[in-house]
């Protein structure tokens, strides 16, 4: 049983009539919907309202995949809840950030670039094309797959170079993005995924469900990393190979490095 | 002619006796001296204890490619600064960190992971070796390179995979690390260069003065992104292919995007 | 159930006293004993010697994941074969290529580099680090591992940049090694493991047989690619976007394209 | 000065009336005489009908960078010469690899994967997006340029995960394609640009012509790797630790290694 939570920022549904139309149960419930048509995933969701966000220590603890939604308020976004995310994906956790989540906090911090894209919302048509066939996140879906109406995000795409390219994006209006990229962060998996804007019921559409499932399934840790953040000192006497400490030293023994 | 700002914590040269004797000038002083060897490089100094740690907008935006060292000093470094760093690196600035900038704000903000890896402080002997030979970082090296004492630096070293490879460290004391990586970020390439403890004279050695110029020639810009941080709005009637608005939208004409 | 297939070349073993010794039963019936210790791996060998090398299109359609290890015979291994084993690793197949099958015309044929290494046979001691804990290669694992004899490989290993690097060895004589490299081909997923010298008795180590089962595991087929040689031609009727042909052909309607 | 040779097929040129019209002076003819624009480099021209298709040992050795035109007769090319390519690749020398070129012997070689992709032949119009515009590649370019008509080539392309992703195309037809790639190989760098069919002018267009240019500049060598394919021994008494030689061995001294 793989634990899922699926994390949204829930402001648009509550101050927009036109969201609210098309996801009146909020999107996240929308999103752990199609989530849990998959039997092997536990599904529960956590807002931005929430005490922690939703994001205390216990739930993260017990989340094996986040996903993450969000938009107009990624400046509310407690950066100390941030930095407890990153610590559980660099430990292990999965990652799939949604749509405008690439500015999100969390993204940034671990793409360590400017996640930043040109767009434009005009509703226009949106192609999804399969760059690998063969790959978990692809499994089951055909060539590529059409949303009638998305927003355009286009390139240049402020990314690292993606591990694994798995989908790119073909517009109406004329730009290609790449919206399906996979990328390692110590032991986690992180996977973007572009489509989802807020005013189309794209997380109704059954191959972006299709996708959701298998990316949370991708993503789920292979192993962990326990204490990824620690920096051991590894004693002189405790040396693999018999060491003679020679020069001389800044540190005492058994102080803690700098950082 | 490729400009370079070599930046230096600059505490242990003036707290420890030991350092100071290695490095009377000042470490950044000394990796300096070692890069003006090549003439091609007008090189500058910069340091934590100038206003704006020497870092104005100013110097960065005549700086091609800046070298960090940094240790016990790193929490002092302003955010405003870092971001500052980072903007520029992905706009096509180069970025040279060294030994202990491992758990540097600007190293840790661009990998996005933590950073961290075991260490010893015995003076043990490091063997360098060059992965691949045909890299312009390893010109002019033979296929490794020894110095007599260095801090261990041992593997696992929490960075995302990287782009390549140009050496890995061997350790009298029995570890193995990842000495020599390259990335690019945005526009900017970035190369971490582990040799460098502060009380040993590394800086001082040939081998690794002369990768010190080759990282700086690699990494000068290729070309540049202007404003790397901006997410374009671009208009319906401006779209590459004429297109019709659709579906509802959520923001209104000229409205910028939410960050 | 995971389908695994042992291929061993089998040579040493008929023609030299010394590794019958170490490996009475074959070096290949040795690594199958060590992967049915997973209770979810089907497993049987091949050889060499047999029709086709043991590698019928029958055996590679039921084959999820194909491990080789080869030595002094590369070149009798026919080159139709090496083309079939290919084509399911590009639909799927994995693959765990093990020590001196860094020279197997499959190994060269799916990195495209040289695949040469340093090499010295003097039953060295060797320690193999770990470089992300979290990998499903190096489950259950500590922070290392250390065989007694091993034949040292040394760098440049001549590969293209690993995808992840999983381990990387330290050797007696002063040498490194990226001793566990992760590609994907294709549909595909390629690893490297360096132990393996046929003199000692490396694969009755119980650390070597876990990452055996590891691998055989991580590198199971996400999904597949059918026909993965095809080139398509999709006809202008058949464009998801309605097309009307302009300017001059060099094809006629229904042709194959050139290979 | 860098030396550029531009290997051209030549073949639909002498049996096409269509393609002579385009090039009466040859398709490589034309890369050339783009390529002669920049005065840094000094360009050449080989043909499949010369002599060791023109690509002697002389003629490699004295290239800095290749460029690849092929598309008919790709199964004419020799082995041989292949072989003769890849091995200069390895060692430093630039390839650039052309449009049809992607199903070229030296291109599937240095891949190891199908290259394969899909394609229509319908003058369609192509939109040429750049993913990083501090790239060396993109230099001078805007944020896209356009062809008129392009044979469409379409994902999924069969392909390793490129180092770095410098365009994708958008085709009028509905499909988007990996149109500018990168990958080091040994101490060579390739790069793979999807223009250039062969009914249309394209190598007379000016941002084209503009890519060929940084293109070769960027895939200049940075060093050399000297005898790439090379596996060296090192005898005990030349390792670099104190080593007393241990266990049976298979190797006599002075032996060599298996290929």
């Amino acid at each position: 049983m793989i634990r899922v939570t699926v994390w949204g920022e829930n402001v648009h549904e509550q101050k927009s009539e036109v969201v609210r139309k098309v996801y009146p149960e909020g999107m996240h419930e929308c999103i752990a919907a199609g989530l849990r048509e998959d039997a092997g995933l536990a599904v529960r969701t956590a807002t931005l309202q929430q005490p922690d966000h939703g994001l205390t220590p216990e739930v993260l603890a017990e989340t094996d995949v986040l996903t993450w939604w969000g938009h107009c308020a990624h400046k509310q976004v407690d950066d100390a809840i941030v930095e407890r995310v990153q610590e559980r994906v660099l430990g292990g956790m999965g990652l799939i950030v949604l749509h405008s989540g690439h500015f999100s906090k969390i993204f940034k911090r671990l793409m360590g670039t400017s996640c930043a894209l040109k767009w434009r919302e005009a509703g226009e048509r949106e192609r999804v094309w399969v760059c690998n066939p063969g790959h978990a996140i692809a499994r089951g879906l055909g060539e590529c797959f059409e949303l009638p109406n998305e927003e355009m995000y286009g390139e240049p795409f402020g990314i690292p170079a993606p591990d694994e390219q798995v989908f790119i994006g073909w517009f109406e209006g004329g730009e290609v993005f790449r919206s399906g990229c996979c990328w390692r962060r110590g032991a986690g998996k992180v996977f973007y995924f572009q489509p989802g804007h807020e005013t189309y019921p794209i997380y109704r559409d059954a191959n972006v469900q299709l996708v959701l499932r298998n990316a949370v399934n991708w993503a789920a840790p292979e192993g962990g990393w326990a204490e990824p953040l620690k920096a051991p000192n590894v004693p002189v006497e405790k040396a693999r190979e018999k060491l003679t400490p020679k020069g001389p030293s800044l540190h005492k023994p058994g102080e803690a490095g700098f950082r």
